[in-house]
């Protein structure tokens, strides 16, 4: 049951327990992100100088809060926390947020305070993120509580469930600034003392703002639950896993990083993937694989048809496909080899995947792609599609609302598209294409690479 | 014997059969990318129509020409070809590039055509690239046969021997705009009716200009004689390959581009690692490895460390380092550990992989990643460093002189960068650092896929 966890994503009244005046502090730039993001609540802050921030009335003590607050924010140092946490159990608080480090992940001393921590949740039933998160954030309900300056953050239908603070620090800017996509829920575990993954998992299962669940582990504290909850949530979204820590190495490193000790991986590997989750290796599959998802549908299938303005690059992606990705290749309908056939010159035979560079200098960019597009996306035997754009400033930019109009008409079919040729036609091409639901990639793999992980999601979303 | 390769790449004066005025037309856009390079020999122009093109004059018959030039482009249709080259052989040309497609890749007729040239070929002793080139370049004599509007063409040191026309058309649009580095000899293959890929190697292994060679091949039509001048070329320079048409559908994807059938795959893959040869399996590697290598020294081995400011990247990184990619992330000497310690709060276990984001946010960005990729450069245990900077705009864009300034101090040890933050700062650090010398790699993992691809170059020039 993910008891009273309504608190950490719709809370009412926020108190940010250290608040700051001083810029580029964490105590001062978590109520900047709440501000920033419209918060609709109450927000207390709470520090021993008093006074204002931000133009906010600042309280001394905890013990001058008002009654029952849904959560604190607490942005202290690891040795103050108990303290602050028993006075806000004192004032009704029920549900916390630990920002610090300094706890298990450091040393033995961090360690004992961390068990006095365990032993006030215990004690007082309190529920807590943390320690050690860089925070969450709920975009329904405008509120985050991450310290790192974010600004407003987008929201969307993508949820990320880490064992890392990357997705509330630098990578949400990465994502926020590259316009990728926008988020639902976004939870940095921290040292999971209390609240862990199959708990939030179950919440995001159950949360009609998430449609797709994105995830980084270095450590399962429930296995067997998460597990569990997964082999269900599989069924009607889509979970993307990185599980860090698959090496010696990577393992070293995880317990350097969070000081948790990876399960068993071979072991969790084929039951991970017997409830449905599908692993990725790749950090930057984690939001490029979002990207896609936020964008279009997932995949019926794997079976890819791509367009490219080169038979090397057609050779080589093909081999990638049947190769490593899991991707299929397929033969097209006669009617569809006939219909590319009568677009091209007759000294190339047309098939799939599709040369389209001689059609191209016959009737130009835009209808050639689009006239081959509308053929294999009308392919019973196709599941998505990848234009790989020629681009060069000979032929120029050519108008591309044929690939927001084929997207539109075919709804039920990805389109991703890349290019090849010019940086600066590439660029408007992009800025072209995003804002209107098309995803783009830098480099031709990527759609291919991304489609294998989606495509394994449908696989898992059907199994028996 | 690369046999009088010299007049393909070093031609003192060159004739276009097939000159056009019309813009767009290949016999026309040859000629103004043969002026934008600055060739400095004859350029003599064929076309029956006469009078001026681009204020060269131009020849109404090929018999008018004077004797004895080195070089004859070929643009006409298929069938004109061989007419055209028994007129050129006339007046004492001996070598050819034969621009046209519809030979043996197409049909029936094609392959009759074909073997009309193989004819000529015999009899006469010309020398022929193609037919079914997009052409060749050779930067340091200022040249391209190339008929894709390419303009100026950056000298540099990397060569391409390729069994497509990519890297003579996009893809060298791709290379230059993007401003990766600037190429040597480049040979697009075509149907290798004469000048085949074991020839063009051996040229390259004697170039003094070519540090590199990249190789894009789906057919090898002298396996054994391009095994032996690879195995004695790896030695010195790198060579790195992608067989096009390693899986079935590929192959069949490879026959419908040059109708070239591929050796026994498994039986070549061995064969050609033995000789030395790397192999690749993404296209796009065939550009961002270049790029490394055009920018950084060959790594001595495969150890590498990096920075990055998230624990969950390092772990990801570490993972895909030693599970994909071949590459170790060593333990580094006590000395750097101790080092390394220093300059991070306590509470942080400092080894490799690096994590800097505590010491980045203690002593700023430049200082933390300064110190830290000083200390793993300097260690005895380490060949390369990637530093993932963190850049936001609330901690604002470092002076980036530091990385520049320890590339030059570390002449043996490449350093790759690549980025975690905001977008506009990403793309400022990559404008700062690319023109400078130092690579950057639009997502973390590519320059460990560069890293992996050179170590193994390295593995082969040390080999037995």
């Amino acid at each position: 049951m993910s008891r009273g966890l309504e608190k950490f994503f719709e809370p009412e009244s926020v108190a940010v327990i250290g608040a700051s005046a001083t810029p580029h502090k964490a105590g001062h730039d978590v109520i900047r992100n709440i501000l920033a993001n419209g918060y609709a609540g109450r927000l207390y802050l709470v520090n021993p100088k008093g006074g204002e921030i931000l133009g906010l009335k600042v309280y001394p003590t905890v013990e001058e809060l008002p009654e029952g607050i849904d959560l604190a924010i607490v942005i202290l140092p690891a040795s103050a926390n108990a303290a602050a946490i028993r006075a806000c159990a004192g004032r009704g608080i029920s549900h916390f947020v630990l920002a610090a480090g300094g706890f298990s992940e450091v040393d033995e001393g961090g360690r004992r305070l961390e068990e006095e921590l365990a032993e006030i949740i215990r004690e007082t039933g309190v529920r807590v993120i943390g320690p050690n998160t860089s925070g969450h954030t709920s975009t329904p309900h405008r509120f985050t509580s991450s310290f790192f300056p974010l600004g407003r953050i987008p929201p969307g239908h993508i949820s990320y469930l880490a064992q890392t603070g990357n997705f509330a620090t630098h990578t949400m800017r990465y994502i926020i600034t590259h316009g990728l996509f926008g988020v639902a829920r976004v939870v940095g575990l921290g040292n999971k003392l209390d609240l862990e993954e199959s708990e939030v998992l179950e919440y995001l299962s159950q949360d009609p703002e998430t449609r797709a669940v994105f995830v980084y582990l270095e450590s399962l504290k429930r296995p067997r639950r998460f597990l569990e909850v997964a082999a269900q949530l599989t069924r009607r979204k889509p979970v993307v896993l990185l599980k860090g820590g698959r090496t010696q190495a990577g393992a070293r490193a995880a317990v350097a990083h969070t000081a948790a000790l990876s399960a068993d991986d071979r072991l969790l590997s084929g039951a991970l993937r017997q409830a449905g989750v599908v692993s990725v290796e790749k950090y930057s599959h984690l939001f490029l694989a979002a990207k896609a998802l936020a964008r279009m549908p997932l995949p019926r299938g794997n079976r890819v048809s791509f367009l490219a303005p080169s038979g090397a690059m057609l050779v080589a992606l093909t081999d990638l496909c049947q190769n490593r990705l899991g991707l299929e290749v397929p033969a097209l309908e006669d009617a569809s080899r006939r219909g590319l056939q009568e677009m091209s010159p007759p000294y190339i035979r047309m098939r799939n995947p599709v040369d389209i560079w001689p059609a191209a200098l016959m009737i130009g960019i835009d209808a050639a792609y689009g006239q081959g597009m509308e053929i294999v996306l009308n392919d019973p035997n196709v599941d998505a599609v990848v234009p790989i754009l020629m681009l060069t400033a000979d032929f120029g930019l050519p108008p591309l609302d044929f690939i927001v109009d084929l997207a539109r008409r075919h709804p039920e079919k990805p389109i991703y598209a890349t290019f090849s040729g010019d940086k600066d036609l590439m660029e408007q091409a992009r800025s072209e294409l995003e804002p209107r639901g098309v995803p783009t990639f830098s480099l031709i793999e990527e759609p291919f690479e991304v489609l294998s992980i989606l495509a394994r999601c449908r696989q898992a979303m059907a199994r028996p």
